[in-house]
């Protein structure tokens, strides 16, 4: 209850802060945490020529689809991806029942913080890691542990949760597609069901619209009680060129509108903005060191480089969050 | 074009059909193929209970998920699936550019109609017959390819359209379903891409709401020109435990109302059933050899067995095609 009050807090702010800004029009501004600017011009323009059923861009309802990343671009992914910092914590949280962690590696190491040791170990290690921490259980039961995390869990350096650490201008910007009769999914290398657990409240995407990475599920009865268990096999990486091929397999029709903000999302915007008709990509850059961060080709997390070369001559539209964002989180 | 008329001429004839018998409220039968007895007033029952506000079996609408399977279901399915007419047709077709098939199986037994041979071949003969009508070419290509062949061909007995072999009586149960606040999906062992290209015609389910068996993507860009390449491998079969695990990954929501016809059907009617709430299981029953087919637990295509059995102890309902329906296909 409590996550669908936050919501509605939100909406009510942004309509509030709509009417005080202009209270002739309040549609006149659909973006209050956008700053005037050429990114917001181009975002208004579009949506307006394609929900202009006069004009030479109008596109049927039926094939308004916008994707969005998740990490980096509807919310923060440093110092690493929120789903990691959930990793180290449920192996914190389930250490108790497990004292041989103290010496077993790469345990030791998670609970240290040992991070060299843990680099050192290279991907098999993140990968024993993230199959005790998101397997073994039920869907049911994963969705509870996830959902009791965030209502513990701070982050390192704001100290909120991090559902709290979501982009407002990229929740107004979903609200105004959705008004403007868009279909908006996410389209993330995070995990589908990690994701679900609180999507709806923070971005108002419900679960079927949720396209994330996923594990191998076996369904189960046990005692006329039927279960989805969550097996320690990684079934689909959605990630890079993995997202069209996602896309093409669950949502059925090409995206008119994308949103992304590192190389893993280069594919998707190629896909949806290479074809005939009006297309939008969009890529956050993260250029505020001040309110969230400023990396992008040198990054290990959420690298930027050759999506942000190809961007010029696709004619993505590149947000340049220092500039063009007003405010970055919620209740900042 | 042509397809938007032919669902507009079908919801036209339905709504008159819903006047002329009812002529003062129109709500009062929303389902006119389907003949006064149990499996309608089940039907009927179970969906004014769950929209009825006041009452304690209100299901709010972001929970009302139905999942249909699609071969017997919605449509007929014999003499074999009818996505298998289509490998034999496409076999056919596609004969004149290879003539080493004359002699080289199981292409020499799918082109003289020569079942024996094709059987003794097994699955092998089968996936080979699959792979090659159903891969190689890109996403948008097999479109085209399915199209194009449901325009010329005919069903063997009746001589029409294949897609004119849709139960009328399902298509006014997803249009009450869908007026009734529930998300509608297909959840068939067909392929996804297969029944996407003619089933938001047929029964009003747009491509994102159709889930299905799939063969491997790979994405390409050649010459700035993005496609989705079909891969001559199989990726999931949507069948049996198959379903719930679809429905978990895609929907992430857990039906109310499930309807299938064979035990293809019978764990996706358990995950839908065995919870707690109002929830609502169908079996369409194969019993109507002059309208339709009468098949049951010894047909080689849906074959229905332990879902009969089970159906009672489950509360399922069983609708006597026999019976329960006034009129089987669209136009009859």
């Amino acid at each position: 209850m409590t996550e669908i009050l936050r919501w509605s807090a939100r909406v009510l702010l942004m309509t509030f802060t709509v009417l005080a800004s202009a209270p002739v029009m309040a549609q006149e501004n659909p973006l209050p945490s956008w700053n005037e600017g050429p990114a917001k011009t181009a975002i208004v323009d579009f949506i307006e020529r394609v929900t202009n059923r006069n004009g030479q861009d109008w596109v049927p309802p039926e094939d308004r689809v916008a994707t969005f990343d998740n990490d980096g671009t509807l919310w923060s992914e440093q110092p690493i991806y929120f789903q990691g910092m959930f990793v180290f914590d449920r192996i914190k949280a389930m250490a108790p029942q497990h004292p041989e962690w103290r010496e077993e590696q790469p345990f030791k190491a998670a609970l240290e913080g040992d991070l060299k040791t843990l680099a050192a170990g290279g991907m098999a290690s993140l990968n024993k890691l993230l199959m005790t921490t998101h397997t073994g259980m039920t869907t049911d039961e994963f969705a509870v542990i996830v959902t009791d995390w965030l209502k513990t869990a701070r982050h390192p350096r704001f100290q909120r949760p991090y559902n709290e650490l979501t982009f407002q201008p990229m929740v107004e910007l979903i609200g105004y597609l959705q008004q403007s009769g868009f279909r908006t999914y996410i389209v993330s290398g995070g995990g589908v069901e990690f994701m679900r657990t609180w999507a709806e409240d923070a971005y108002g995407i419900p679960p079927e619209r949720v396209i994330g990475s996923t594990i191998k599920l076996r369904y189960e009865l046990d005692n006329d009680k039927p279960a989805l268990r969550r097996l320690s096999e990684i079934e689909f990486i959605d990630d890079g060129p993995g997202k069209p091929v996602a896309i093409g397999r669950l949502i059925g029709k090409r995206p008119i509108f994308a949103a992304g903000n590192s190389d893993g999302d280069l594919q998707m915007l190629q896909w949806t903005t290479l074809a005939s008709g009006p297309r939008f990509g969009l890529i956050v850059h993260h250029t505020d060191g001040e309110r969230e961060w400023e990396y992008d080709r040198q990054s290990m997390v959420g690298k930027l480089d050759k999506a942000l070369d190809e961007a010029p001559r696709r004619g993505w539209t590149v947000v340049d969050m220092k500039k063009d964002w007003r405010t970055v989180y919620f209740l900042q």
